[in-house]
Formats: C-alpha cells, structure tokens, sequence
C-alpha cells in the first residue's frame, strides 16, 4: 500500500527537522517561501493575473490625482475614489458587480435619506437637531443591522446594507457642520461611480473571471472526482491479482467534495450579478446547481462510507474471492464510476448526456440487479462454500459494500436525471449529442423501474435537503422510482 | 409516517396560494413580515442585542461631531472614527477584535510605508515622482493581492491585507498633493484609534458574544444532534409495535452538521483572537475543536447513509422482526446514541466525561461483540427461519444496518477519546466528574480491544481528513484498535 510510504517520509522529515534546529527551520522556511509561491501561483494561475489587475486598477485610480483637471473638479474626495477601487474588485466578474451595485445603489439611498433627515433636523431647531440625528442613527444603525442577519439579505445585500448603514451617518451626522451637504454629497457619489466604473472595467474587460463558469465547472468536476473514486474502488477493495500497486492516495480526491457546499453556495449568488457570458445565457438558471451539488454531494457521504471498508484489514477475512458477487460489485463500482465521469464531462462541456452515460448506467444497474437475484437464490453460492451453514459474520463486508454501491448507483441515475433537467431549462443550450447508441438511452430510460434493494432516495428527504424551493421535478421522478420498488 | 401529513399540509397551502392571487400573496408577504422578523429575533435574541449595540456604537462616536473640543481637535477626519465603527464591528468579540487589530495594524504600517515612499519619491524630482509612486502603488497592491490569496493569510489577516493596499495608496498618492501628510496621517490614525476602541468597548463590555464559546457549544450540539438520531433510529426503523407515531422529522436535525466545516473554521479563527473568558483560559486550544468536529461529521456521513434505510419500504420485507438482531441493533443505536449525548454534555459543561458515556460505549460495544458472534454461528438464527437455506436478500438490509451502526460505535468511542484528549490539555480545565461507576470506565477502557468487525478508521484515513497538522495521540489510539483487530 502507498500510505506506508507517506508515513515514513513523514518520520524521515521529523528526523531531518530535529537534527537542524530552529535557525536551520527558519531559514528553510524562508528558502521555500519563492518556491511554494510560485507554486500556488501555478496551481492556479488566473491569481497572478488577479493580482495585476487590481494593481492597474489602482494605478488607473491614481491618475486622478496627477491630472490636474481631474483634481480640479474632485478635490481630495478623489479618495473615495481609491477606496472604491481596493474594496469593490473582486476575484470573478459576479462579487465584483454585486459589491460596486451594492455600493452605489446603497450610497444613493442613503445619501437621499441622510440629507432628508438632516433636512428635517434643521427645522426643528438648534436644540432639537443633535437629539433627532442621534435618534434616527440609533435606529437606523440597529434595524439595518439586524436586516443583515436574514440569510437572504446577507447572501445578496449584505455589504450593500453596511454602506448604507455608514453613508446615512456620515450625511446625517457630518451635515450638522457642513452647510455644503449637497456638494458634497454630489462629488462623494461621482467618485464613487468612477472608482466603481474603473474596478468593474478591468475586472470584465481584461481575462474575466465568471463566477457561474467556476460554480458550472466546479460542480462538473465534483461529479468527476466520485467517478475517480468509483472506478479505482473495485479493483483496490478486492485487490485484484496483478493489478500491482496500490493508489490509496489516488481514490481520497472526493474529500473536497464533502465540504463544498458553502462555496457552490457563494459561486451561484454572485453568478446572478453576471450578464450573459459565454455558454450561459442571462437567465442561466444557477440556483439550479445547487441541487445537483447536494446530489453529488450525497453520494460523496455513502463514498465516504464506502471508502471505510478500504482500510478495514477485515476485508480480507471475505471468503468471497473469485466468485460471482466479487464481479459484480466490481462492475457496479466501475460501471457507476464511469457513468459519473461521462456526466461530468457532459456537463462540463454542456453536451446532452446521452448513449455512453446511459448504457454505463444500465450496465450497472443490470449489476445491481444480477446481485440481488443471485442474493436471492440462495446463500451459499454468495459465500462460497459448499456446506449449508453459512458464516455471515465472513459476508458481512462484502453485503454492506454491495449495498451500498447498489445506493451510489440510484445516485448516479439521480444525477443523470438532474443533470438532463438541467438541459431542459428554457434558458439553458446543450448541444445535442450525437445518438450513436440510442437503444442504450432508450433502455436506461425505462431501467428504472427494475431497481434494485436500496432505492431509499424519497421526496420527503430530497425535500428537506434541497435549498429552500420545492424541487418537484426530481421530487415526482424519484417518487416514481419509489413506487416502482 | 408524519410526512405525508408534512405534504398534504403543502399541497393545501399551495391551492390556498392559487386562489387568492398576486395581490393577496403580496399583501400575506406584508402582513407576515413583522411575525417573521419577531420570530427571527426569538429564534437568537443575541442578534436583537448586537443591533443595539452596533447603534449604540455609532451614537458614541458621532459624539465626536457634536462636542466642539472633539471637533475641533480632530475635524473633518472625525468621519474616519464612524467609518471604522461601522466596519469593525462585528458580531463576535473575537471578530471585531481581529478586524480592530488588522485595521489599527495595517494602518499604522501602510501609513509608514507610505510616507517612507513619499519621502523618497520626493527627493526624485517633480518629474520622477508621479512614476515612482505610480510603479510602487502597482507593486504593492499587486503583491499584497496575492498575498491574500494564501489560505492561512485568508483566515486571520484578510482585513488587514485590504487596508494595507488602500491606506498605502490613500498616503502615497494623496501625499503627491498634501504636504501635510503628517498631519493628515496623526488625525486618522487617531480616529481609527477612537473607533476602533469604541467599537471593542462596546462589543466586550455589554453582552459580549464570544465565538469560542459558540464555538464550544456548536461542537457540543452538533454531538447531541447525532446522538438523537441514534437514540430515535432503533424504533423507527423497527416500527417497534406500540411506539405511537413515528417522528422522521425528528430525526433530520443532524442535517446540519452535514455542513459546519466552515463555519466551525471561521470560529476557530475569531476565537484565537480572544482573550480568556469566562472557562476558557487564554491559550485555549481551539484549533483541536476542528478536529473533534471533523469526527463529528464523519460520524455524520455514516448517519446520513444509515438514515436512507429509514425510508426505504424495503425494511418491511424483513423476516427478522422479534429477533435477537433487531435486539442488537437496537441497543447498539440507542446505547452509542446516549453515550454520544452524554459526551456532548459532558464537552458542554466541560466535566471529565466518566462513568455514564463510558458506560453506554461499553453496552453498546457489547451489543456489537453480541451480534459479531451470533453471526459467526450461524445464518439460520438470524434470518429467523427454520431452514437451511437462507434467503440472503432479505437480510441485506439488516447486516447493512448492523455494519453501519458498528462503525458508528466505533466513531462515538473516538468522539470520547477525542474530548478525553481535549481535557488533558495544558491550558484546559474540566471539571472532574464524580466517578460513580469506576468499572464501567475502567471496563469500556479496556473493550477497546473487543472491537467488532469494522474498525476501519486508520491513521492514514485520519490524518488526511483532519486539518493540516498531525493527530499523533488520536492516530495512535487508532493504531492500537486496528492492531487489535
């Protein structure tokens, strides 16, 4: 096994680190500092890009000072300017137009409002007027802030309603000295608009970087990795004769897809800033994305499951070699593996899933269904063994694997049906593959309803997974599986 | 079943829905409102606290404008204090206070820096100097962009990365003009100064909300949560005769443990900002609360593929009802179930988790060891038939079950190992327990070596999965049990 290996470099590093003291740390550290960035740089390189983008954008900002005409008509709110710029510019298009939006929409109203109550305060008189500013900043303040807690406000609005917050108090309050409320207000909202004209202008005109393109492949290569997953398991649990090493390592890609949920979550809201771009039309319906992520990611946790029997040193007590069930789980496992592979790459170039993904899908299915009715023959042809009695404790790996794999692969049927959903929406364009093998999806098509043990993927449990709209489509498909079982 | 309540209670909303129209279904909106909000604020009153306080806050410093000696001292840049108020105040004492310091920190040290470049550019000629401090603010917000990138820079010093691009550019650039840069840089360091305290004076000293006690009490939920579930899971799945209604609803509140990664981070960060309060001493160890949380939510992966044979309506194709396994099994849920509450208890009030949890590993370790060896007999008593020949499918689902609530056991004794280790910490004070039952400690201390047929957590599963520093102590506790096998 390859983990060995990785834990005695492991020791090998411990050793190496005692033996040369905390200088010689240091100044490893320091040595491979340039080395692990550029690294990352590498890893990713649409960063060094980013970076240099904001660099020109404040540098673009700058030149507000230095021209003379410029700074004429601004004077030193020109600062605002900058200030715009560093905090508007976001790393993809959507969290940049939604913070710039944000920013001047929430500057405009709260500007109105400020100057209204400081207009208001004025005729109340020089007593009344700091009592009355103070009173609508308290009240403001707190019922702004407590908007903020609603989770749709802090998915969409969330900075726009702290600006709004901090320029109601900054016109309200400030104006109580400066009788200049109005001009200052008109240069404030002008550099703002420039500063957030300036941060929008490069980050869409100079190497874009679309949210909905992140979260649209992100999800694709989710789907991907349990594909990985599934395709290596068979051969690593059996361990197949003459498959030569093992890549332990190789299988343990799906982790991220266990915790990804929070960051497809941010993908899709700033993707809704995004105009069309690409393959995606206006109203791409990125909401929808979420809904395959809980999918895939549902079928990462039984993954995550499986993948405990990997390590179990149990597995080799099965009795189970070379027979029948062995075969099968492998094709469940491999066959589901590249089922998810064909939809995510479907997916990610957005072309119908059609034939291959489908005939993967009924092979597996066909698995599944040959294990259960050789499960139902009898028990001793499982175990392998000629005698009557059977020692379940010895098949009880291998039952719980094959269970399992039998639920991966009504995900993998779950994921197909969102994913060609998904290529039903009106505002979505999948090229339409070509039909080379349409018995194949014609068959997959009516496969479900020979489902096999484990089809415990209900309504109620979609339902309550699903983020916060009724998904009654899939709802209605798998209540019909259900009903098939 | 409760659900199919759940959804004819839907479908009669929805007919409501219909009949009343667009303007009804605005005006219900409206009329909802206020009760929703109210119920917001009952469901975390905290919140309703924070949003007086942050107005209270911003009514403080805009003292500042009111008092003449204030105004005269700090003018125009008084706004500055508000600006900062506003930013840095955050729901948390250790959020707010990292923003503070990131704030206070990166101004001071952009401030210099700027005026450093200033000085030099000053000295390059008229000419010279637009290009020096052009090629400088491009450099310095380009790498600083980057820098940002860094997850670890991310986590703790993002704030204070942004404020250091845009301080250094509001003094170096606006420096060009002002030569009373000094100056300009004293007030507004000292207004952020006046904010910034204010901000930490109100968030510390009225009802503070400390993130490494949510932090503390999120872990210790998130543990009782799964232990409802194992406690609720037994009867259900059962249908026991006589157990009334069933609550499937009931038994979704592990859902979200499903995805507190994040959020558990986030927490982890603000918290090292904290001082010590109230039982938790300066050097808390907090980081190690993420890796209790990410066995936590393993063991939530394995409850979430248990929970899909909650619904599946193949259970009642069981022919081993009113036998020793349903017995088992049973008791394997529901004893790991309250040990797991136990230990969340335990964690919550910080006692020296002792006899009672201890106790329940032992019973429920048993039932496992129990069942191991029932099934090592024969396949005949456990299909609950009288023949020879079993049929192998019906009990598929049952031996899955049975695996599965094996390994969860098993997560629930590294649950207890891991708050054992919490309290064993340096700078980490648990109440000691009154130890009522000191064999069944001394017993479930021991039956670690008894472990049943799917021990599969391994060092090498675990130090991947856990966060980025080795968990030498938990890994060779693990060492041990598989060895053991």
């Amino acid at each position: 096994m390859a983990s060995p290996a990785v834990r005695d470099q492991d020791n090998h590093n411990d050793a190496e680190n005692s033996s040369i003291g905390y200088c010689g740390k240091v100044m490893n550290k320091v040595v491979e500092f340039p080395r692990k960035l550029k690294k990352f740089g590498q890893d990713d390189p649409r960063r060094i890009v980013h970076s240099l983008k904001v660099g020109l954008a404040v540098l673009l900002v700058s030149l507000l000072y230095y021209f003379q005409p410029f700074y004429n008509g601004l004077g030193d709110t020109a600062m605002w300017a900058i200030l715009t710029v560093v905090v508007v510019f976001e790393f993809s298009v959507g969290a940049t137009l939604g913070r710039g939006l944000n920013r001047i929409l929430a500057t405009f109203l709260a500007g109105a409002l400020g100057f209204g109550v400081h207009h208001l305060a004025n005729l109340s008189g020089d007593i009344a007027h700091p009592i009355l500013i103070g009173i609508f900043v308290f009240l403001l303040a707190a019922s702004v802030t407590f908007i903020r807690f609603f989770p749709r406000m802090k998915a969409r609005y969330d900075y726009g309603l702290l600006i709004f917050i901090l320029t109601f108090c900054l016109i309200s309050v400030s104006g109580y000295r400066d009788e200049e409320i109005l001009e200052m207000a008109h240069k404030r909202a002008s550099t703002i608009l420039i500063g957030a004209f300036i941060a929008v202008f490069v980050c869409v005109f100079i190497c874009p970087v679309w949210a909905g393109e992140d979260l649209h492949n992100s999800v694709a290569k989710n789907i991907e990795k349990l594909g990985s997953f599934l395709e290596g398991f068979g051969v690593e649990y059996f361990k197949v004769v003459g498959s030569g090493e093992s890549n332990l390592a190789h299988l343990q890609g799906y982790f991220s897809v266990l915790n990804s949920k929070q960051s497809e979550e941010t993908q899709a809201n700033f993707a809704r800033w995004e105009p069309r771009h690409g393959r995606f039309r206006y109203r791409h319906p990125w909401r929808y994305y979420l809904k395959i992520g809980n999918l895939t990611r549902q079928c990462a946790y039984r993954i995550d499951t499986l993948s405990g029997y990997l390590n179990s040193e149990v597995q080799t007590l099965l009795n189970i070699q070379n027979n029948q069930v062995q075969e099968l789980c492998m094709k469940m496992s491999s066959e589901s593996g590249k089922a998810l592979k064909e939809l995510a790459w479907a997916l990610k170039t957005m072309t119908e899933p059609c034939s291959a993904a489908s005939s993967h899908i009924t092979k597996s299915r066909a698995a599944a269904n040959n294990l259960k009715s050789m499960l139902r023959t009898n028990a001793a042809a499982v175990a392998g063994v000629g005698g009557d009695q059977v020692r379940l404790l010895d098949i009880v790996p291998a039952v719980t694997v094959a269970s399992l794999l039998s639920e991966i692969v009504a995900y993998a049927e779950a994921i197909e049906k969102s994913i060609q959903k998904l290529a039903s929406f009106q505002h979505v364009q999948f090229k339409s593959a070509e039909r080379k093998k349409p018995t194949a999806l014609t068959s997959c098509k009516t496969s479900s309803s020979n489902v096999g043990p484990h089809h415990v993927i209900t309504m109620d449990r979609l339902a309550s997974l699903q983020v916060q709209e009724s998904n009654k489509e899939i709802g209605s498909k798998f209540q019909r599986i259900r009903s098939a079982v």
